[in-house]
C-alpha cells in the first residue's frame, strides 16, 4: 500500500469534513451527512459544462416538435443516452391530439391590401435558422376559422383591459382583437375576447417587451427582431392541461374520448401569433382614441384604439391529428425503498429548434443522469428509487407529463416522494418554486452551491440580486434581514403542474435566469448559436443546475428522515391568509372611496369632453369576510408542526422512521380538494394553482382570492371552509402520524 | 318711473343677494361685499371670448421675439388698447443684451456625414407658418463655440444621470453631450454638462415626451411632428435671471453694465436645440452600453448611451447685441390709496408666433383691462391703484419684467400690494401658485367661477380632476376630505420671480391647463390655427382667466382689509418642516442601508459581467438634524397669526385699518434674507426659490432643502438659523403690527 496516498486521503477527507462540519444536511445522522456530502462531491466531478453544451448543440441541431419525425428520433436518444449511463429506461407513448397549421392568411383591405408576411426569415449569422419545412408560426388550439371584421387594440389582452374599453364605449362584439404578447400567458388573451364576443385574435410582440426597446436584435444583440414571432399553445390551460380529449385520464391507446367540440378548454376563435413586422401596418391604421399611456409600445407611431379603416381578414385551417407522445422514463431502483420514488423531469419536445426551451435544461438532467450513472457504476446505490423523465409534448399543453401522471395517479400519491422539475435555463440567479415543506431544504442546498461567476453561493448571489433590485429602503432593509431563502409558490407553464396541483406530490421547479433575457422564445431563433452567445456562454449555469437539482434529488433519494419542514408551509400559508385578509381589505376601502368618487360626480367634471370616457360602474361593496375558521385551523396546524419538529426523528426506531417517512411525503395530498377549484375540477390543491385570468402566473389560496377578486362573496365564504378543512386534515393527519411514531407510553411501574 | 321695471331690478337684486349672500368675500364689510359683487357680475359681463380670440389672432399673426420690429409693434398695439380702454399707459424702455445665432452647423461623421437639418417646415395645413425670416431653431444665451467630439447620450442631463454614467465608467469630459427635453428646465442641461466637462450640449425632443408617443402630430392632431424644436433660453436662471450684464439692477440706458465674461449665468459651452429628426441618426449611431430603461424614448431603436462611431462638430456664433425691452405699463389710479398698486402682468413677446405662450394670457389679460375700463367709463374708481403691465422679453429669460422690478425695487417694497401673472393658458383645470397668505382669498375666488366646459365652479372641477387622477386610494380619501383649495409654491419660469423672490411681494400665478397638452412649445407651429383648434377653441378658458385675476385684482383693489391670511401661510410652512424632517430621515435610512448593502459586496455580487456597472460610493451617513430653532419659531409664528386672526380688523378705526393693510402686504418682506441663498444671493426669499437643478421646478425652504439634499450638513444647519430668524421676524413685525392696531387698553378708571 502506498502511504502517501494514505496519507493524502486522509488529510483530504480531514479537509472535507472541516468543510462539510459547516453545512447542515437536514434528514442525515452526521455519518450519513458525510457520506452524502462525499457522494455529491464525487458527483460534482463528473460535471462538464462542455459535455452538456455537447447536447444542447445535438438535441437542438434539428426542429423536434412533438409528432415529427425528429422529436421520436430525440425521445430515442435520450433512452439511449440514460441505458449508456446505466438506467433502467424506457419510453412511455401516448397518443395525443396535435393540430398544426394547414392555411394561414392574415391580410388587411387597409393599408392597400396589406398581406401578413407570417414568416420568420433565416440569417446568414445564424446558421442553424432557415432549416427546410420550419413549423410555421401559429398558436396551437386555435380554432379553425375565416373571420373578416374591424380591428380594435386591446392592450395585453386582460379582463382590465376590456373594462377600460368599455368606458371608452368600445364593444369588441363581431371584431378581430390584436393584442401584446406579455403579462398574461398568451392563451388567456383569446379566451377573454372570446368571452366578450370577438370573433378573431392576433397577437403580436411589440418591440417595447421584447424587442428594440429592451435592447440590440438578434443577431447583433439577444431581442427580438422585426420578423420574430412567438409560436405556443392557447388551449385553456387553466381549466385543465394535458391531452384535451382525455382529461382526468391517461391519453393511453384504448383511453375513452371527448369529441373535440367536448374539450372545455379549446376555443371557439382562431388565433394567430405575428411579428411587429405584421403588426404595424395593421396598428397604424387604427383610429379612434388614443390608446392610454400604458397600452402604448415602442413602435414609432401613435397607438390608437381603433376601430379604424383597417379590415382585416384572417383564415385558420389546421390539421387535427392524432400523434404520439413519447414520454423516455428512466429509473435507478432504491436500495431500501424501491417503492419511493423521487422523480425529476424536463420536457425534450421543443416548438423549433428549442436550444433554450428546453433544451438547456434537458442537458443539464441528461449530466445529472450520467453523473449518478457513474456513481452507480462505482458502487453508488440510492436508498430510494431514481425516476429520471423527459417528457415529450410539453409546448402544446403539457401532455406528455399530464397523461403519464394522470395514468399512473395512483401510484405516484402511493410512491411519488418528490417531483423536481426544470425547463429552459440561463446565466443569472437562482429561481426555486414549489412546495413550501422543502423550503429549508432548498435553502440548505442553495448555500452548498456555488454561483459560476462570483464563487459565492447561488443563495448569496441570489440575496444580493434581491436586495439591489428592491426598490424601497424597506423592501432593502427587509431583504438584509432575512436569513432564510423564500421559494415562490408555482402556477403552471411547466411539468411540475400535474404532479403538484392535481395529485398533491411535493414539488419544485428550479432553474437559473435573470442574465440571458432576449427574443427568441418559441421562435427559429432560439438556436445553439443563440444559446451559446447570450444564454450561457460556457454552459456553467448548465452545471450549476445539474448541482441544485441533482443534489436534491441524491439527498431526498437518501435521506433518513426526509426533510420536509411544514413550518414553512405554516408560515407561508399564514402570509397568504395575511394577504388575503389585506386584500379584502383594500378592496373594502378602495370600493367604498371610489364608490363614493363616482357619485360625487367627479368623473364626469374630470373628464375632457374631447374624449369622451364613461364613469365607470359603481362595485358591490366588500363585506367583511369570516377568516376565523381559515386562522384557527392555523393555529392547531402552527402547533402540530411545532410538536412533529420536535420529534428527535433520528433517533426513531427504522419501523417508525419509515412510517413517519411515507407520512410525511405524503402529507400534502391532504391539502386537495375532492371537488377541485370552482368551475375547474383537475385543479384540487387549495394552496396552489394557475390564475384562472392570468394563466403561468400563480394564485395562492386560489378558491379564496379568485373569489374574492371576482366579487363572489358567497363563494369566497365557501372556498374558506374548504380551504379551512384542508387544513384541518392535514393537522389531523400530522396529529395521527405524530401519536404513530411517538415512543410508546411509559407505564407508571416503569418509573 | 316704470313700476315693472322698478319691481324686475328689485327682483333681480333679491335673486342676486341670495346668490352672493352664499360667497365669502374677505376683507369686505357686508356692504361692500354686495358692491363688490354686483362690480364683478358687470366685469363679467364685459368679457367676451370672441374678441379675446381676437386678440390672439392679431398678436401672434407675425413673429414678436424680442428686438424684432414687430415686437416694438405689439408694445405699441398694447399701449394704443390700453389708452383706448381708459387707462394711463406708457411704455417702459429697457436696454438688454439679447444673442441671435448667425451661424449654426452641426454635423456628424456617421452616419455618412450626417448634416443635421435645424429647420422647420412650413405646413400647408397652417397658414400662419412658414412666414419670411422665422426665427432659426437655438438656445440663447449658448456660448459661442466650434468644438468636435464624441457624443455621450446623457438622458434628461440631471446630476444623478451623470451618477449613472459615473458608474457605467462614462466620462463626458472633452465629449459632446445629448440630453433630452424635459425633467428640468432646459437650462439646467448644459450647465450640468458643462460642469461635467463636456464642451458643447444638444437637447432633442423624443417623441416620447411630446411627439407621437403621446399623440397624433401636428397638424393631424397637437404633438410634436418630426421636425419640430423647442426654442429656449440656456441662460442659468436659477443664479439670476434677467439681462445678465445688470444683476440686481434695472437695465437702464446708463446702467453700470459687467462685461459678458463676468456674467455669472451664461454658459461656456455651445448648446443647440433640435429635432428628433435631426436626433435620431446621431442616437442610432451611439455603442456602449444600452441605456437604462428610465432613459428610453420612442424611437425606434435602440438607445445606446455611447459613445460610439458618431463624432459630430457642432459650430454656433452669435450676434451679441443690445435690443430695447418695451415693457407697456397701464394705470389706473387709486380712489383712496394711489400708493397702494394692484400689479397684474403678463409677458407679450414670444419666440416666434406664440399663440399659446404668450398671447392666450395676454389676451386674458387686456380683456380684464378693457372691462375695468368699461367700468370706470361708467364711474368705477378702485381704492387702490391698479397697475397692468405687458413685459417684454420674458422668453429669454424674464428680462423686462426683472429689469422693471429691480429697477423700482424701493418703491414695489413701499406700494406693491400684490403682484398677479399669467403666462399660456388652455382648456382645463385651474393653476395657481404662489403666496400661501393668500390661499384662502384664492379659494373664494375659484369656489365663484364657473368652469366654461361644466358649469360648476373651477374649484369644483380641480378637486374633481384631483380626485380622480390621484394615484392611491389614500390619496384620493385625503382630497376627497380636503373643504379649502390648495395652492403650490412658486419656483420659475414666468414673470412672478422678481416680485416674490427678490421682493418679498405677494405673488400668484394664475391659469388655466390640463386639457391642451401639444407639442408646439417655443417651434413655428404655436400658431392660432393651432391653438384654436387645440387649446381652447372657444376662448371660453381666456375668459374664465379673465375672471379668475380679474376678480383678485379688483378684490384687492377694492377691499376693506387686504384679505392675507398668515394662518395659511403657517400651516404650509409647517407641512414643509415636516417634509424636510423627513427628507432627512429619509435620506439617513437610506444611506444607512445603501451603505450597509456596498459594504456587503452585494452590488458585485448583483452584477451582470457582460455589463459592467460600478459599484456606487458609499454616502456621508446623514447625522441628526436640529429642526428646534425652527419649529420653536413656528409656534410663536403659530400664535401671532391666530392673534391677528382674531382681530375684528372690519371693526378697527380707519386709521388703524390704514396701517394694518400696509403691514399685511408688505409682510412677507420679512421673509427676505439680505444675504441670498448660498451661491446665488439675488434670490432672497426664505420660502420659495427655483432649485439649483430643478430650473423652474419650485424648492420650498430652498436654503435647508438643497443643503439637505447635497449632503452639506452645516450649511443646512446655517439655513436652519436663517429660516429661523426670517420667521421670527416676521412674527415679530405681525407682534408690532397687532399692537399698533389694538384698541387702547382702557385705564382703571373707566371699570
Amino acid at each position: 500500500m502506498d502511504l502517501r496516498k494514505t496519507a493524502g486521503s486522509i488529510a483530504l477527507l480531514l479537509v472535507l469534513q472541516g468543510a462539510y462540519a459547516q453545512q447542515k444536511l437536514s434528514g442525515f445522522n452526521s455519518e450519513h451527512a458525510q457520506q452524502q456530502l462525499e457522494l455529491e462531491a464525487r458527483f460534482d466531478k463528473e460535471l462538464s459544462a462542455a459535455a452538456i453544451g455537447n447536447n444542447i448543440k445535438t438535441l437542438s441541431a434539428k426542429q423536434h416538435y412533438l409528432g415529427t419525425p425528429r422529436d421520436k428520433w430525440v425521445a430515442e436518444h435520450i433512452l439511449q443516452q440514460f441505458k449508456s449511463y446505466g438506467w433502467d429506461a424506457k419510453v412511455e407513448t401516448y397518443q395525443v391530439l396535435f393540430p398544426t397549421p394547414k392555411t394561414r392568411i392574415l391580410e388587411a383591405s387597409y393599408p392597400a391590401n396589406y398581406k401578413a408576411v407570417l414568416k420568420e426569415p433565416a440569417l446568414k449569422e445564424d446558421a442553424s435558422t432557415g432549416q427546410p419545412d420550419e413549423l410555421p408560426t401559429y398558436n396551437a388550439w386555435s380554432a379553425d376559422g375565416d373571420v373578416t371584421g374591424e380591428l380594435v387594440f386591446v392592450n395585453y389582452g386582460l379582463p382590465e383591459d376590456y373594462e377600460y374599453l368599455e368606458r371608452l364605449g368600445i364593444d369588441v362584439k363581431g371584431k378581430i382583437v390584436i393584442a401584446k404578447y406579455g403579462r398574461s400567458w398568451r392563451g388567456i388573451k383569446p379566451k377573454v375576447a372570446q368571452e366578450h364576443g370577438a370573433i378573431g385574435t392576433l397577437i403580436y410582440s411589440d418591440p417595447k417587451d421584447d424587442g428594440y426597446y429592451q435592447g440590440d436584435v438578434y443577431p447583433q444583440g439577444a431581442f427580438k427582431s422585426e420578423y420574430g414571432v412567438q409560436r405556443g399553445a392557447v388551449m385553456d390551460m387553466v381549466i385543465y392541461p394535458g391531452d384535451p380529449l382525455t382529461p382526468g385520464v391517461g391519453a393511453t391507446e384504448n383511453a375513452q374520448r371527448l369529441e373535440r367540440a367536448a374539450a372545455t378548454n379549446l376555443l371557439k376563435i382562431p388565433v394567430l401569433p405575428i411579428s411587429y413586422h405584421d403588426a404595424a401596418p395593421l396598428l397604424e391604421a387604427l383610429e379612434g382614441p388614443v390608446a392610454p399611456e400604458s397600452w402604448r409600445g415602442a413602435l414609432p407611431f401613435t397607438y390608437h384604439v381603433g376601430p379604424g379603416k383597417a379590415k382585416v381578414h384572417l383564415k385558420l385551417e389546421f390539421d387535427w391529428k392524432m400523434v404520439p407522445a413519447y414520454n423516455v422514463i428512466a429509473t435507478m431502483k432504491g436500495s431500501q425503498y424501491p417503492d419511493q420514488w423521487v422523480i425529476r423531469g424536463n420536457h425534450h419536445d421543443a416548438w423549433v429548434y428549442g436550444a433554450a426551451d428546453p433544451v438547456s435544461g434537458l442537458s443539464s438532467l441528461l449530466e445529472e443522469a450520467k453523473a449518478i450513472g457513474e456513481l452507480a457504476k462505482r458502487g453508488y446505490k440510492p436508498k430510494r428509487t431514481l425516476v429520471y423523465a423527459a417528457w415529450d409534448g410539453e409546448e402544446p399543453g403539457l401532455l406528455g407529463s399530464t397523461e403519464w401522471v394522470e395514468t399512473h395517479a395512483a401510484e405516484l400519491q402511493q410512491k411519488a416522494v418528490a417531483y423536481i422539475n426544470s425547463d429552459g435555463n440561463s446565466r443569472g440567479f437562482m429561481g426555486v418554486g414549489g412546495s413550501h415543506a422543502l423550503e429549508p431544504f432548498v435553502g440548505e442546498i442553495a448555500r452548498s452551491i456555488s454561483d459560476p461567476q462570483t464563487k459565492v453561493s447561488i443563495f448569496e448571489r441570489k440575496q444580493a440580486a434581491d436586495v439591489v433590485a428592491a426598490s424601497t429602503t424597506k423592501a432593502k432593509k427587509d431583504i438584509l434581514a432575512k436569513k432564510d431563502l423564500t421559494i415562490s409558490a408555482l402556477g403552471s407553464g411547466s411539468d411540475y403542474s400535474s404532479f403538484l396541483q392535481h395529485l398533491g406530490i411535493p414539488s419544485l421547479n428550479v432553474g437559473f435566469g435573470g442574465e440571458g433575457a432576449g427574443g427568441e422564445y418559441h421562435s427559429i431563433y432560439d438556436t445553439y448559436e443563440n444559446y451559446s452567445r447570450f444564454k450561457d456562454p460556457g454552459f456553467e449555469y448548465g452545471v450549476a443546475l445539474s448541482k441544485l437539482a441533482g443534489h436534491a434529488a441524491l439527498r431526498l433519494a437518501d435521506a433518513d428522515v426526509l426533510p420536509f419542514d411544514f413550518r414553512s408551509l405554516a408560515k407561508t400559508i399564514t402570509g397568504y391568509i395575511t394577504d388575503l385578509i389585506s386584500l379584502a381589505d383594500q378592496m373594502r376601502e378602495s370600493t367604498a372611496v371610489e364608490n363614493q368618487i363616482i357619485s360625487s360626480n367627479a368623473y364626469q367634471l374630470a373628464g375632457d369632453a374631447t374624449k369622451p370616457l364613461k364613469v365607470p360602474a359603481a362595485k358591490s361593496e366588500v363585506p367583511y369576510i369570516d377568516f376565523s375558521k381559515l386562522q384557527n385551523a392555523l393555529v392547531a396546524f402552527d402547533k402540530v408542526v411545532q410538536q412533529l419538529q420536535d420529534v428527535k426523528k433520528g433517533q426513531l426506531p427504522a419501523a417508525k422512521q419509515d412510517v413517519l417517512n411515507k407520512a410525511l411525503y405524503q402529507a400534502e395530498q391532504q391539502l386537495l380538494h375532492a371537488g377541485g377549484l370552482p368551475n375547474r375540477d383537475w385543479y384540487k390543491h387549495v394552496i396552489y394553482a394557475p390564475g384562472f385570468y392570468t394563466g403561468y402566473g400563480v394564485k395562492t389560496m386560489p378558491g379564496i382570492r379568485e373569489a374574492i377578486e371576482q366579487r363572489k362573496w358567497k363563494e369566497a365564504e365557501e372556498q374558506l371552509t374548504i380551504a379551512a378543512n384542508a387544513v384541518n386534515r392535514l393537522t389531523d393527519y400530522l396529529e395521527q402520524t405524530l401519536a404513530a411514531v411517538k415512543p410508546a407510553p411509559e407505564t407508571a411501574d416503569s418509573k
